[in-house]
């Protein structure tokens, strides 16, 4: 059996997203995957990059570098206890599952926190190894979002562009850097504004792509599938 | 004399961004603009989006929708304090500068909690008045960022894509959105790899820019500025 991070943004259980997240987890379950769950809100997931991410004493205290003293932390194994937690649950997934709403053309700031601060160098990359030679290599990363937009807007010469411009930094600037592969996005268009019979659909879509996604292929993460 | 709002997301005063910060603060004020600071990482600024944003009863309580709560609040006069009176700045400020180092691709989760929670509908935009008729519009937004990576890796055709692929869901995807015309951003490749003498340089190129600021035109902010 494989294993599953699902990585979850939304602050009420009862919300489109909160579904999405269960049907994950009921379906990759059920094909005998073990999966675990990083429900950020519900964990009061601290957002900011702070020198408390760091036990003890600094590489150098005149100057605060969170970048440089995220990695010495790593390196000495001193890193909060947060952020050792979920960098254990990464590197035990075979798959990370990102799932939100879409804030800003982008993810939640709490989301963002957990890129921000799990994602530290000499774990997650460290120069020359970033890119296809990322330290995550042989893991998969897949996006799963709502938007508030609807699918028009999202379009290519729609009012907000084609929605994989706004994938770039997640999907290449993030997860490609640390080496991991991407599946393609699963995106759920402006649920807000459907029936809910439409939404019950958007469900078992998600829970339909679930069954055969260990056979599929991760995209071409380079510019030719973003801007072409 | 204008007004201008600095937000500002760096955890170590001696920075080069502490530094890019202050010379703005100098040259702005010189020129007899009122300059006001949104120091985060100073201020604790909350980044999560939750029922705390909102003082007392709940539109839904049954079901906790933040974009629909944070919108009642702000007709009723009920979001919490820490986001009115960055509202207030907002409406105040000609000028908004966004003074941050890059993290991964965006800005630190600090300041996308600020855009997450201060710019609300009704506020900020509300339907159909977003993009040009965006409820920010006749103020101008400048992104002014620190790399980690070199120019050339953020060329195009460099291993990290064009820099102003990432520009996309900042610029457009929120300063446009509410309407605010975004002037050309401000980056400083790689401070930590070059000289000392070459970050003083920085920081003079940043100030004799601000010396005709008000003179620029804004960028035309559409796919073609981005991904051509």
């Amino acid at each position: 059996g494989k294993n599953v991070l699902i990585v979850y943004a939304h602050q009420e259980p009862k919300s489109l997203n909160g579904s999405l997240k269960r049907v994950a987890v009921e379906e990759l379950s059920k094909q005998g995957c073990s999966v675990t769950v990083s429900d950020l809100y519900a964990m009061q997931f601290e957002p900011r990059a702070t020198r408390n991410d760091i036990v003890g004493f600094l590489h150098n205290s005149s100057e605060f570098n969170y970048g440089v003293e995220a990695w010495e932390a790593y390196k000495r194994g001193s890193l909060s206890k947060d952020l050792i937690e979920e960098q254990k649950k990464v590197q035990e997934a075979d798959l990370l599952i990102f799932q939100f709403p879409l804030y800003w053309f982008s993810m939640p700031a709490i989301m963002k926190g957990w890129m921000d601060r799990v994602l530290v160098q000499g774990f997650a990359h460290e120069f020359p190894n970033c890119y296809d030679s990322g330290l995550l290599k042989n893991k998969l990363a897949l996006f799963s979002f709502t938007t508030g937009g609807s699918e028009e807007m999202y379009a290519k010469g729609g009012i907000s562009g084609d929605i994989r411009y706004l994938l770039w930094p997640m999907q290449h600037g993030i997860m490609h850097f640390c080496g991991v592969k991407v599946l393609a996005p699963h995106i759920c268009f402006a649920p807000e504004y459907v029936s809910e019979e439409k939404r019950k659909e958007m469900l078992t879509a998600w829970a339909q792509r679930l069954k055969t996604l260990w056979k599929e292929e991760p995209i071409n993460c380079s510019p030719d599938w973003y801007f072409k």
